[in-house]
Parts: C-alpha cells; structure tokens; sequence
C-alpha cells in the first residue's frame, strides 16, 4: 500500500494515499481497534452540521466566502454519495467524540481538494470554524436522537392501531380473567386487548411528553460552554438553519454548560423507552401464554405460522416474534442501565462518555422501531382467537361466583366454590344443592355478558 | 399471651386477644417473617379510601347509613391516632396487596366494634363493598406516589435556588475550566453552577412533565377492571372525593385494566429520579473534587466542615454529605432496575410486584428528597470560593491560548502552548519569544474576562 | 431534655446527657437525617473489633493493660446487652462508615466510665488504637458478609433437598413438557424438578466458589493502607483473633490498597446472588405458572391454600408464597445495579460508598435467605401434583409426534401432527389414517414411558 | 433476481437461487429485519457441532457412512472459508436459537450437493440427526462463551504485568494518599499501583474459579433434556471429540433440563465481569485524575500523548484511552443487567432468551479484552510519574501531622494541623510554635519514608 503523509499538532503520520481522512483520524484508527463503528447517523449530522456552519460563518463574516462556498459544496457532496468508508472510526474512542469531528473535518478538506484544489482550507481553523467537537458532538447527539423517535412513535401507533382494531373485532367475545394466573372473573378480549393499547398509548404519551427536551442544541458553546470563538449570534442562527433543515423545532439549549455536561434528555428518554420494554414483556409474555399449546396450554389466542417451530418437533408453531421482542427489550433494560450509569459520569465542563451514550441510545430506538413494526406485521394483524376454547374454560370456571356475592355475601359466595371445587361440579350443581339460591336466581345473577 | 378464635374462608385461625386484626391478617403475619413492614403511607391511603368508599357506598344505595357512619367514625380515629401497631404485614407478601387490604379491612371492623358493637361490620362484604385488593392497592399507590412528590420538587426548588443564589453571588469569579480532566478554556464560577442549577431545573421539569400519570386512580375496577360488584357511578365519585380530600387532581383511570395490569405511570416517573440521581452524582463529584484539598487538590471551592473528618488525620476535613448524596444515588440506580423488572412482570389481568414497586417507589422519592435537603442546608448553603486559587491556576495555564487561534491561526497557538510546556514557562513569555504576537496583542487578546 | 456539652477537634457540641455517645455522634445524628440505620451487624461487628483490638494492643505493649482490660469488658458488656438504642446513625452518612465506627468508640468511653471512672479512655487514642475507619469499617463489612452467608447457605440446601424429595416422589409421573410454551414431548416430574434442584446447585456452588474472597480483611491498613501508626503483626494477631471468635478463616487482605479502596469481593459474591435471584424467579414463574387453574390454568401442579385467596372472589388461592419470592428477586436485581454502581466509584486511596454496599448486601443475603426458607416451608413442602391432568394432556398432544421421526422421518411426522391437528383427532388416528404406520408400529414406538 | 423454490413443513418458499441457504432460514430472513447478524463464533461452533454430530452418528450406527463422511467434509470446507454471507440470520430471531440452527443445517445440505450431489442429506433428518435446537444452540453457546474468555484472561494478565512493573520502577516514589479526595497520609506510587494490581488479580481469580462452569455442555439433551430420539452415549461421545477438537475440558451438563432451561453459568460469569467492569472504572478514574492538569490538576502522572487533544485547544492531551475504556465499563454494566433479565426470563423446558445471552455475553468480552489490550499498550507502558510534583504537594501537606499522633496525641495534632491550616505555613512551624514537639523530634517522628 502506498501511503503520504501529514502533520498535526503532535507531528507527522503516514496514511494510506487512497482515503479521504487526516492524521487524526488516522491515529484514531490505529490506537482504537475496540468494537463497533461510530452509527453513521452521527456522521451525517456532524457533516449537515459543518455545511450550515459555513454558511453561518460566512454570513457573520468570519469565513471567506469561497471556503464556505466549496465547504458546502463538499458537504452536500458527502450527504449524497456513499462515504462510510471515509469515516473508519469506532465508538470507544475518545469520549467526547473528537475523533470522529475531527474525521469529518478531515475528510471536508480532503474531498473538498479534489472539487477544487485552488482554495486552501484547514480542518480546525475553517471547517470547524466557531465550534469545537465538546459542542457539535452533543449537537449531533441530540439531532439523531430526534430523528430516531418519530419512526419509533409511527411503529407504536400502527401496533396501537391493530390492537384497537382487533379489540373492536373480538369486544363481544367474553372469556375468563386471570389474577395471580388463578382464574378470575370474566371480561371480554377487546377489553382485555384496550389495556394493552392503553399501556401503549401511556408510553407513546411519556415519550411525546418528553421529546421536546431532545431540541436543546448546545452548537455555540464550543469548549466549555462559554462560547469562546464563536461569534455572537452564531448559536441561534445554527439552530435556526439546522431547524429548517431537519423540519423539527430545535432551540439554542436554554444554559450551554448543562449541554455540553449533561446528557440528562437522553437518559430520560431512554428511561420512557425502558417503561415501554417493560410494557411490551407484559403484553408479548400475555400473548405467548394465551396462545400457548396446542393442546396443553391456554389455547385461548391463535397466532400465525410464520416458520416451523422445531428442528425436531414437527408441527408445533413458536411465538417467535414475541420471542424477538422480548429479546430486545431485556437489552433496553440493560441500555438502560448504561445510559444511567453514563449520564452521572460527568465530569466538571464535559461528559465523556458522548458515543456510548448516542450509540446505546440509538441502538435501543432502532431495535423497538424494527421489533415492534416486525411484531405488528407478522403477529398483531394475524391474531385470532378461540371463542369456543374461551367459552369452555368460562363455563367450567368457580370464579364467576364472585357474581352472587352482593346478593348472598361473601362467605355463602366461597362455600359454593368450595363446594364444587372438592366435588368436581359446576358451580350450579353446587349452589343449589347448597340451597343458597334457586336456579333461577342463579342464572340472572351469574350472567356473563353483565359481568364484563 | 392470651388467644382468640375466628374464622374466615379457609378455616379459624388463633390471634392474640389484644390486636386489632383479624384472620387473613394474622395468616399472612405468620406466613411472611420477611424483609420490612408495609410503608405506613400506604396503609393511611389505604384507610382514607376505606372512608370514602363507605361514604360513596351509601350514596349509591349500597351501603346502610349506619354501617357507613361507622366505617367513616372508624376510619377517621385510625388517621388521627398511632395505630401503626395494627399493621404489622411487611412488603415481601402477596404482590397484589391482598392481604395489606384485608388487614385495613379487619383493623376498620375491629375498632368499629369499640365504637359500636351494636353494627355488625363484615371485613369484605361492608369494609370492602364494591371495592377489590386489585383496584384499591394500586389507588392507594397512586395516591401514595402522588403524595411523595411535591416535597421532593419542594426540595430541588430549594436547592436549586441555592446554586441560583451562589451563582449570582460568584457571577465574576473567573476560573479554569475542565474537560476531559485537562485544563481548557476558562469560565465563570456563576457560569459553572447555573450549569447545576440548569440540570436540576431540567429534572425537575421532567418529574412535572410526567407526574399527572399518577393521578389516575383505577378504583372502581375491581377484580379485573370490568368493575363487576361495584355500582355505576363508584369510580367517578371516588376519584373526585379523594381527589378534594387530598387537594390533587385525580381523575378515573382512562383503562382500568391497564390501571390494574401495568404500572407503567411509576416505572416512568422512577426513570426520571433515575436521571435526577446521575445529575446528582455528576454535581456532587464536581463540588467534592473541586473541594479537594486542602492542599494537594484542586482547591478552587471550600465546603462547610460539618464534623471532624477522620478518626485518624486531624485537622481533616471530608464531603460528607456528598457522599451521603451520592450513596443515594447508587441506591436509586439500582431501585430503578428493581422497578423496570417488576413493571415488566405483569401476567394477564393483573401485576403482582405491587408492594415492591410502591416501597421501592417511595424509598427512592424520600431518600431523595431528604438528601438534597440535607445536602442544602449543611452543604450547598455554606459552599465558598477560593479566588485567589482560582486566579493562580488560570495564570499558569496554557489552554488559554484558545483566544489566540482566531488572531494566528491554530498551528501556531499550539506551538505556543507547547513551547511554554516544555519550557515551563507562562504562555506570554512563549509567545513573544517565538514572535507570534507583540506584548500588546497578547494582552488583548488574552484577556480572562473577554473569554467567559 | 437536659444536655451535657463534650468537645470534639471541630469544638463544643451539645449532647442529650442520658445518651451513651459523644459529639462526633451528635454532629452526625443532627447533620444527616436520611434512611434507614446502620444494620446492627455492622456495629456488633465493630465492637468486636474494638475488643480484640484492645487485646492485640496490650499485647503488642501500645495500650497499658488497665485500659486494655477496660475497653474489653465493656466491649462484651455491649454484645451481651441489648444497646441499639446507642447506636442511632443512618446508612447515609459519611461514605466510610466513619461516623458509625466513632459512634463506636464514643460508646465504649462512655459505658467504660460507668464500669470504671478511675481510668480515663480516649475514643482516638485508646479505642481507635492502631486502627483507622479506612480500616476497620470494610473489615466490619467482610465480618457481617461472612456471617450472613451460612444462613443462606442452609435456606438454600434446604430448599434443594425438599426439591430432591419431590423429584424422588414424583420420579414416575410422566407430564408433557413445554418449550416456547408450547407443547412438546414428555418428561417426568421428577426430571423437571431435578432441574430446579440443579439450578439452584449451581447457585450455590458458584457462591461457595466465591465466598472464600470475603475472609480478606484490611484491618491494619489503617487510613491508606500503609499501616501507619499500627504496630508491626497489628494486622496478622487481629485477623486470627477475630478467626478464632467467629470460626471462619479469616487472612489478612493480601494487598490493603485495594482492601479499602475496593469492594470488588462484595461485588462478585452479589453477582452470584443476582444469577441465584435469576434461576429463582425462573423457578418461581414455572411453578405457579404450572398450579395455575384452579380450571383455566395449566393445572398440573398443587400448592398450599394457605390463606383466602381474594378479597372478592371466595374460593381463589393464589401462589402467594412465589409472589414474596419474585418480589424479593425484583429487589435483588436492582441492589445488584446499586452494588456496581457503588463499587466502580471508588476514588484514590479509599472507596466511600462502603455503607450502601454492605447495607445492599445483607439486605439481599437477608431477603433471599428468609424467603427461600418461607417457600420451602410454606410451598414446597406440600407441593402435590395431579396426574389424572397430566396424563390427560399428554394424551391430547401432538407433539410426541416426535417419537416417530427416527422410524417414518420428519415430514411425514409433521404431516401426521397437522392432521391430526386440522381434524381435531388424536395422533394414531391421523397416523393410521395416512398410512404411514401400523397401528402396532404406532404403540411401540410412542410409547411415553421410553421417552422420558 | 432469480429464485428457486424449496418447501418445508408449512409450504413453499422462495429463495434467491444463488444462496446457500433453505426455506427456513428464507422465513427467518424474511420475517425477522431486526438488528444485528448472529455472532460467527456461534455459527463456527454449530458448524463444528454438526461435523462431530456426523461421526459420532455413524460410530453409534444411526447415520449412513457415506452421509456421515459428505457431511464432515462439508462442515470443513465451511470451517475454512469464509462462508458468512450464508448466515444472514440476526440476533433477535426465536429465543431459541433454532433458526440458526437450521440455517446451518441448510447450508450444509446445499453446499453437500456441490460436493457430492449423489448423496441426498436432509437438514433434519441427517444433520440434525440426534440433535435439538435446542441442545445444540446453548452447547454453542458455551463453546463461543468458553473460547472467548482465554483472550480476556491473557490480556488481563499483560496488563497487570504492566502494572507491576510499573509498581517495581515507582516502588521508592513517596506520594501524598487522598482518602474522601481529600489529602491524607503518604504512601508510595508502587503501592498505590500494587492496589490496582491486586484488584484485577482479585477479578482474573473470579473469572478463574467461575470458568469452568461453562464448560458444561447440554449436548444430548435434545428437544426438553429427556435425550429422545439420540442414541445412548451420544452426550459423551460428543463432549469428548468437542474437547478434543477445541482443548478444553468439556463435560456432558450435569442436569440437562437444566442445561436448556438455565443459563445460570453464563450470567455469573457475566457478574464477574461486572466486577471487573467496576475496578477498571475505579483504577480508570483514579488514573486519569492523576494525571490531570496540565497544570491546575493533580499532574502527578503523566499518560502518553496519543493523539492531539481538542480541535480547538491546542497543546491538551487527553486520556483517551480510558475513556474509551469507561465507556465500555458503561456497557458491561448495562450488558449485566440484561443478562440478569433473561437468565430469569426461562420458562418450562426452554429458555428462549438464548441469542441475546450470547451476543450480549460475546459482546462484553470482547470489548474488555480489546479495550484493556489497547489502554495496556497505548497508556499503561507509557505511564510515568512527576517526582518532584508529589514531593513538592507532600511537603505542603498537613495531614502528615498523622504521624505525630502516637507521640503527642490527637488532640495536639489536629491543633497543629489546624494551627497550619489557618496561618497557611508548614506543619513543621506551626508543631514548634505550640512547643509541642521540639525541632529534632519533628524531623525524627514525621518521616515519610517511614509512613509508607
């Protein structure tokens, strides 16, 4: 491999001819050989980032205009085509992502020479001009973190749709309670499927209720939060572009110092995330066990036959999505725990732990986007029931005896059940031999359809 | 010690003469030695639902006046006196709260006996007419966490206004900055703690923002939500009369099934103590390194000393109650794992981690709102600056160089600072030795209060 | 309330005149009013150390004998008698513990003077002799930890041997088994208990593995862990004296720097009870998932009625006992979070999150140790099964299919599986209808007894 | 693109016609868009499985020879190239892992007839033959799980090598200890770095003792742990060539219902790790805030300068290295908590969290084993120490005063410490000024080389 090579401030790297980086992104690559790559979202927001702020700059006057004309250039260049390969660099890096704003930096200057080599521009005295990686980092973070939620919300509202539509769809059907797994008194499928559209409804409302804080951009703090080298006005004017730009209400973060050393919006809207994971184990674990069986289960609920559910058992059929997802959501619960742990970390002017924290938090929004969507597709829209398994079970149950107990009290209530618990009859047979009510009593009062 | 005899449905049970409590009680005491009792408020809202639901019963026809006059003269003699004795059932029991119910119901007939043995009061058929341990014990969760609340935001307001107060106070206090642990770019000390101040009014946004979903009262679901057994009507009139009785806006559980099933409103609130408790961390390892010293730290702030610091080193003096603080905080982190696992838990018609989500709810919001208090008054309140530190480490630093790179580029401030490293000297002798600047530019450029 | 003044290095501090402890006691019980007290083990502990510290110092000739003899006798005074109330510091205090470990010595000179007044004993000089807080507290913490072990040990053993019995009892019960909670092929009760015992083998095996890791103590590191101001042998003669007392074999902490400034051994030993909480909730679900019914649940199992099971529906027991146990796990989970939380934020010389680790601890070791003993108690011990309903399932099952693949292959069974599926039939039907079997061929080869 | 259509148990599918692969992975693709691809490491494993599966079939008589042999050439010819782009399967697919496994079993069977098309082999009935999913899939997982510790261990050891080393270079450097970060008695740089020693020592033991749980191998259990439908021996048979092929000393799972059902081995192992994530946050910490400053920190190390530090500071050096290694901390810490949920998450026969356990367990050690590979050989080899800072910072100490306590008491110390403290001069001058020490004492009683 051919190499050249270039100076920084620490003195002279060789780099291989053909890529677009610098020698900071070079000795990056070589010092950090730890995990996976920085989510390519972030650089696409640093990139979209450094476009605005040539205009920017050039527009209050502190960058010529042909630097920040071939900046753009450059940049939209980038935005288009496909550059991954340009940005080589890993999460565990430096924790303030430095590496990967000085990468996009070099890669500007590198790209930028073969749109025009005539105009001479320098990573950090141009290209970064008015910022500095401990402002444009979070300022990135915060943008694909926004841009991470809608397509999570469409997901939850379309899986909150079919469970409304399936609640609809079986609101007549009646079938047994459970608490504490022992049979309960009775309610329909559509109410017991309306709790699990409002507990998603709640999480959607939790996450819509916060995401507002995820708008805070701190891009004119540059270093510590002060400002130093940005030009008055910089800050507003960036969140003004960058609004436009993204079509989402972003605002000057209200105090700089808090945005550049604290990740507080991120972790607690990891921490509504975490109440939607808990949700979805509920409702997925919910549906499992009521289409449990074939014969030696619950039986209640029928899902599709998406694949063969055995290598060794033919004819038996898996909640494999449901499976998937609460996967997924044992690792939100872990993510969690992460963002927490990376949140309180801080450390006077600057959190370092920048790219754990948007890669762990991106990774948790994709993962519930993709499994709910997935679930919904391929779970929800397919879910049937088995009225006559429902009806069964109902019909056999001691539990619905709760129904006489305003009439004959509780104690007369419980001797029946016991009664026919021990003897292996229905509770009819039980309360009339009991003589606790006559059977006519006991049908008007032990009315299913007036108990739900 | 002498016994009594009485019987509920699985048979008599043998209690001491002397309590209040009744069988299920006593069963539950002896069957459960594990762990710590049920917190008391829990119980006090358990006993003012009890009051209310007595009162409502007899509106709606179900309850006789006198047995309603009872329960209410009951209930009312239970909130005004100590009568913790008579519950002394711990959290480590049935998850739904049953037994915690049916131990409020009995302690209620028992007493009323001492008012009026003249009205049979039956534990379930009167105590807990129309009413369920699955609606009623997550109502009075709701309540209990409702109540939590406002003196925790009552302490972070208070705080807040400290760090307010002494950020105004030290508002041209220059300092250093810190990133990455390395000197940077210099601030003010006002800037530095409206940075606190600034992360705590975000939490505490956060905990408004998200608090009206613990005003969602399920009562009036009952066993399973469908609110069989109790009279149309019940929820409504029992939300509104706990709702004037405790002065907070509670409203009907918009599904009660989920109101039963998820706890969703808890887990989500706790996230965002979650991500109080890493700001907390972050401030309080911010003002104890700041404060380290007295000689060989950083030595920039000086905190109140509260007690001598050690058994050993006289003269000592630690940050006590930070550490308090931030012992708090590992406790948080893990009660909201705790929390995340039990929401998750849920099966079917009901979530049977009940009393561990509402203890460990409530240990959480008290311990915080006692340790910030704590931490204001004995710390934030007495906290001083050292300006003569301050002004000695910014006069020998080297990154203040920053302010030269819009005037010289950054290549040449780097040589700079380098230089001065490695000479050991100030950065004006490196620059004017190295010819970058005149005496004059350095000095304007340069100049601490343009930089903050 | 009449007070006594007493003077500390800091000054004058007040204190009520009938309390047995001094001022850095009063200062701490004024200056930190969060949480709960320290665990009362914490301090017997402690005051054994004093004990055997007076001793060792006597012998190395740095105490004189009189008051060796006085710091001794008093010391046995307060582990006969019951002094909690002496003893009324919080968990969250100083990170050191040293609050709790002055309270310690500050109680000794006062009970001392009322055993002898004639020989003055200083709390510094006399009791704390050759020790530190640094020191003393972790020793403390590796001392309570040792002992809370056994007891969950022998809640474990016990537990696993009431398994074994079942396992033994019901070692010819044929059940289906289930995976994806669906039906698969049989098995016996006695192997799906066996698996339960060996989970928990495994638990136990990895804490005992592990135990060995908390007989390290750092007595004689004193305040950094150089020793300074402990005679040489302070720490050998302390750790085989505190040896001998306990019976546990405890060594001196090979490396003190990390004896104070870590907490890794805490740590490790609660991760192994994090994966015992695991395998227990595991445990917990299949069982109670397995006696659900009474007649819309799975059924196959039986436990105890051990208390009504509702407050509104008579007849209903629930699985109270695993509830407590997965209530406990919940909690487990998360002090697990709090103890690598704490653990990781160790600074320098000295960790000061050590009351909140050992606190966390033993509530966990308490909490798991009592509940396993309760469910072995109340539930597992009469845990009985129903055959009838087992073998009823299992004769309804598709999946025992199974057994014919080595003879007809695997499409074929699964083609026989989805007839007898679609037409509601048994598997022979199915089998005898495709003609892919004899009816001979059929009995032989599904047969359930070969394979289990 | 052109297709070929292929058929399973439930139907049709189509398949892109240069695949490897079959109809159930084309479902699983299909069905399952949802994050990351299945590690390698578990495909190589499987893949290994199925050649010894092959042999150990035709010694005990139930495969054909000539299949037996096509298919242990097959897996080898897998085994060597890079066949990746056949296992397009993800991570959150069946909890089971059975996708993979039949992906695995598909791609043998179609790359076979490239081999030898004369010779039919069926995924299940041939290379599947005495096999589960759900045997195989958790044997792979502790077969990835058991080779990846190795490389943990061995870059532990390096860095603790290091470490040493370092300790024996410093072991005569004397240097001011900091206990609650304030300044305390001096101890010596070796001894402070033999702390961080001793604790990654205490972890690799963990690790050690813990480590054989994983090699345990559920081979033979089959579908639910019964071993239906795999000759007898086959458990043994297959251990043996496993432990051969790899070197590792596997054992057929003691209990193979538990083998399937738990993964209690797995998640303690993981607790290890989360120990070690902790004392690698502490030491991390501990190093970077030594080496801060440049010159308003502590500035006694100095860590090697990497890279440049700031894209706008010229001259800062910052502690990259561990940052990229608290970063990873973070993740371990969240990956525990993960672990812990699924480990608790099985149910019945089957865990089915069994891909999430895996990825998230690989993931863990790997991203230790890199990150402490690289903080070793970027940071720890090139840490030096600043003598005369620690010198100059221990002789302006005040708490050396410790040393004069077992000659004068603590009072008098602490009021020469204070006497200091207040007219800002040295110990020494203030000891003389209260005559409580004479000049030559002083020199003689507080030597820091004898305090350390």
């Amino acid at each position: 491999m051919n190499y050249r090579e270039e100076k920084d401030a620490l003195g002279t790297v060789r780099i291989p001819e053909t890529v677009l980086w610098g020698p900071q992104t070079q000795r990056s690559f070589e010092n950090f050989k730890i995990g996976p790559k920085m989510p390519y979202a972030v650089i696409k927001a640093l990139i979209t980032i450094k476009l605005y702020a040539a205009k920017v700059n050039q527009d209050l006057g502190v960058l010529a205009p042909a630097k920040a004309d071939l900046i753009v250039a450059t940049c939209k260049k980038l935005l288009q085509g496909d550059y991954q390969a340009a940005f080589p660099l890993v999460v565990y890096q430096t924790g303030s992502g430095t590496q990967t704003n000085m990468n996009v930096n070099e890669v500007i200057v590198h790209l930028a020479k073969t749109i025009d080599s005539s105009i001479p521009l320098h990573p950090n005295d141009d290209v970064n001009h008015s910022q500095s990686s401990n402002d444009v980092f979070p300022t990135a973070m915060m943008i694909t973190a926004s841009l991470a939620l809608p397509p999570l919300l469409q997901s939850l509202t379309a899986a909150r749709q079919t469970l409304a539509q399936k609640a609809a769809a079986f609101k007549d059907v009646i079938k047994i309670g459970r608490t504490h797994l022992q049979d309960a008194t009775p309610l329909t499928v559509g109410q017991e499927l309306s709790g699990y559209e409002s507990a998603l409804a709640h999480d959607q409302q939790y996450l819509e209720a916060l995401q507002a804080t995820l708008l805070e951009l701190p891009i004119g703090g540059t270093a510590v939060g002060t400002g130093l080298n940005a030009p008055a006005g910089f800050d507003v004017k960036m969140t003004q572009a960058l609004a436009d730009h993204y079509h989402l209400a972003f605002i000057p973060a209200p105090n700089k110092f808090q945005g550049l050393a604290n990740h507080s919006g991120l972790d607690v809207v990891h921490g509504a995330l975490k109440t939607l994971a808990a949700d979805l184990v509920k409702i997925g674990n919910d549906l499992r066990f009521l289409a449990s069986g074939p014969r030696a289960g619950y039986g209640e609920f029928q899902i599709p036959a998406n694949e063969p559910g055995s290598s060794i058992m033919p004819g038996k059929v898996n909640p494999t999505q449901i499976e998937a997802l609460t996967m997924v959501c044992a690792r939100i619960l872990g993510n969690d725990t992460t963002l927490g742990f990376a949140a309180s970390q801080g450390n006077f002017e600057l959190n370092v732990y920048k790219p754990v924290i948007i890669a762990t938090f991106l990774e948790s929004v994709t993962l519930l986007t993709d499994v709910i969507a997935s679930v919904d597709t391929h779970l929800l829209k397919g879910l049937k029931v088995n009225p006559e398994r429902m009806t069964q079970l109902l019909k056999h149950s001691l539990m619905t005896v709760t129904a006489l107990t305003p009439h004959i009290g509780y104690a007369k209530s419980a001797e029946i059940a016991q009664t026919a618990q021990k003897e292996g009859t229905t509770l009819k047979d039980a309360a009339l031999k009991l003589h606790y009510v006559t059977a006519k009593e006991f049908d008007a009062w032990l009315d299913f359809k007036k108990m739900v």
